[in-house]
């Protein structure tokens, strides 16, 4: 069995009412320890001379971990448990975002400017000259988070309603991270034809288009469809997000190992949305030498299974994942939990590069090879070198919308991850930090800048 | 020329720099007054021994008023223009509403927990039992604000993102008055069946759908199908939230002249989408007499040119307006500027009640028959008795998510106009004051509190 740390995801709290004598907690933090939770914070709710109310938070390894804790912490003599919250389910009551006024109406004089009568003179002049509507509406800094919740994370298909948490979380992170409001659409459709209408019909309110967990292969022509059909850029993060990402640590990783994208030999696991956008970012940012496998193997251009899209990325090697892997300088995995193993990363080059990515659970366990590899990343938190989205998509939005670009071009994507990649300088940059935290507020802004700029290069910037 | 009074919709803010002598400020003071600008505020933004500069806030009553006004100020000695602000123009720059986060995103634990892994449990909890989108997501409450930009205000057929302006005010409204949050769609397109299959397909974020400035005949269809397809509520404010409100005032009126729904004669002149609402609530309200007219007269059943829509509305009746105000008791106008003139007013009957509520230039001159009429109210704020929708579609909403009603029942508007109509107690109740204010927070809890209670009645409440 995989080997999961305790994580803030599956945390708890429970409410104890505690008798007020020495050594009670200690039965507490005793019996919490022993079931393997982790204990992030302990907060006194109130307490009077015989009693102590307190909010005990735990991390654990899954609902039924945390189940098991809270078992075992109901099971105390003289301990009372009054609630078990679980704190991702809390934060959930009622939705993550909110629509907030820009302004306060306190006053008729309020409503007579934002609304009637005041408002008609703006759309008027809105009528009068379309492209105002950037400069008096909301447009100008409003991305649509569009999904058909056709692959939500990975859980698979669950439709429109139960992706809708993945989509306002993402709306928080642009937001939080990017300054760019955003607003869920999940569309009750999986058909491409009535994405694509949909889309459209939507797009007069909006700056931009992000597609999110809109599964392969429809993802491909539902984005090269509205980036054709619509003036405003369009972007799906589960492709290009991890290809950005993914380039800028690469390029970090690179320099520690002193190789260049052009010489080093490149095993992709994973031909989906990520790892086929992966690939073709490399190649347009100089990688000569890729081989893309898929649960089968190398995508080999002999083999009669492959789609009409796996096939353009197919190569003239067969055989294994871990043929591929022998002699390769750098493995990027976004495909499943425990796929790679010891010996195939001892088969690698020296100094091999391992970005395991597949969420939550990496293509191989980061402990199992500590001393086998130069550099290691995963998608997770609880690790160095997270490569995480949202290092690319809060910024390359702000980019394009600031410059109002009427699309996403490879080299705004390229120019994120260079921007990206330079924010971690020579000092500091190290085998367990080739990258910026998801924290840094550097990011966003650099990133911008260098999207701002290739958009320009690319004459699709609109101003 | 019909005279307008200056009001905020125009207001500018003049910026001066004045030398520093008694009596500069009252020779501005005096231009603008020349010329018919209403000072609202003046504001000192500095000053030292020799200058001051100020911020001079005046009501016009046009944008050529504005523009005179202004030319007034600028043509005066020692006085040097700063700027001239638009004050409307200036609250639109970049729009009117935002995102925002219910929680703060500061630490790594928060992005756990409010998107990857934490939020997929969230995920999988909605795919497992479909409801509990209601408890973990936005749809609770939120509405979609619906347009195609066809009927924007009085303006026309502007297209959907000159509406946009419209549709953002319209969810100020909705948040500052009934807690609802509420977001802009403007679809671009005006086909029947394509708004209704893209409101369809955009419905799963939202708990309802309220259209908005959709051209008649079009919306009743709209609205009937959506209300048939979705199992959420769908409300067209122009035509019910319009009259919820004319309900209320009429209730009210009729209380002062002390005459019953059943026994007035109810001329409705204008048979767009709010005329033919008003005519079918006061219907199930009571009324037996309601002659309703189009800018041809009266919608006789002998008149060939009627659409099927206006044919359901017609009556035995036919001619003029004037010949249909003939003893009339309520003209309730939804039609044009001036179209009812003093002569027609003189020849209702006694204590008759006017709502002249074509917006901004109401059917008649409220000072032309000041003397002449029981009660008087338009859909002005700066008149007596605001026939505002405000009233209505904030608190109709905010009932109708509560209860996760499936539909609209005219019960519910009954209600809602009824709880309106209440919170005029009689010591209040007079012919300047039958309605309460846009701003009195008593309105949206009252008029939600009965809707719920209407949906419980009609079975179509879903908690």
């Amino acid at each position: 069995m995989v080997h999961l740390t305790p994580n803030p995801s599956f945390s708890l709290t429970i409410r104890c009412q505690i008798p007020n004598h020495t050594g009670m907690l200690a039965s507490i933090t005793q019996a919490i320890t022993t079931t393997g939770g982790n204990i992030s914070h302990i907060d006194l709710v109130e307490y009077d001379r015989h009693i102590i109310v307190r909010d005990i938070t735990i991390d654990a390894f899954s609902a039924d971990h945390a189940e098991t804790i809270a078992t075992a912490v109901k099971a105390l003599e003289a301990i009372t448990v009054l609630s078990v919250t679980d704190r991702t389910f809390e934060m959930h009551q009622g939705g993550k975002i909110s629509i907030q006024c820009k302004q306060a109406l306190t006053h008729p004089t309020d409503l007579a400017m934002a609304y009637t009568p005041g408002v008609g003179r703006v759309c008027s002049a809105i009528a009068a000259a379309p492209e105002r509507v950037y400069e008096l509406t909301i447009k100008s800094n409003i991305v649509a988070v569009v999904t058909d919740g056709s692959a939500v994370l990975g859980l698979g298909n669950l439709g429109p309603e139960a992706a809708l948490p993945v989509m306002e979380g993402k709306a928080m992170l642009f937001k939080e991270f990017g300054g760019v409001d955003a607003f869920p659409i999940c569309l009750a459709t999986q058909n491409v034809e009535e994405i694509v209408t949909a889309v459209k019909q939507l797009a007069p309110v909006f700056g931009g288009i992000n597609l999110e967990d809109i599964g392969a292969p429809r993802c491909f022509e539902i984005e090269a469809r509205l980036q054709q059909e619509l003036n405003i850029p369009v972007f799906h993060d589960d492709q290009h997000g991890t290809a950005v990402v993914s380039l800028a640590a690469l390029y970090n990783s690179l320099k520690l190992v002193k190789k260049t994208l052009e010489q080093v030999r490149i095993v992709i696991n994973g031909a989906g949305a990520a790892g086929l956008a992966i690939t073709q970012l490399l190649k347009h940012a100089g990688a000569t030498e890729i081989i893309l496998c898929d649960s089968k193997g190398i995508l080999s251009r002999d083999r009669p299974d492959l789609s009409a899209k796996k096939q353009q990325f197919s190569c003239d090697e067969s055989g294994t994942l871990a043929d591929a892997l022998k002699n390769a300088d750098v493995f990027l995995g976004v495909s499943a939990p425990g796929v790679l193993t010891p010996p195939m990363v001892k088969a690698m080059a020296t100094n091999p590069i391992v970005f395991a990515m597949a969420n939550p659970i990496p293509e191989i366990q980061p402990e199992l090879v500590v001393n086998d590899v130069a550099v290691m990343a995963t998608g997770r938190s609880d690790y160095p070198n997270q490569i995480n989205n949202v290092l690319a998509f809060p910024g390359i939005f702000r980019g394009a919308l600031d410059c109002r670009a009427t699309g996403m071009t490879v080299n705004m994507y390229i120019g994120a991850a260079m921007a990206i990649a330079a924010l971690v300088d020579s000092d500091d940059l190290g085998p367990e930090h080739i990258i910026p935290s998801a924290f840094d507020h550097r990011v966003a802004p650099a990133v911008a800048a260098a999207v701002r700029k290739a958009a320009q290069q690319d004459g699709v910037a609109g101003i």
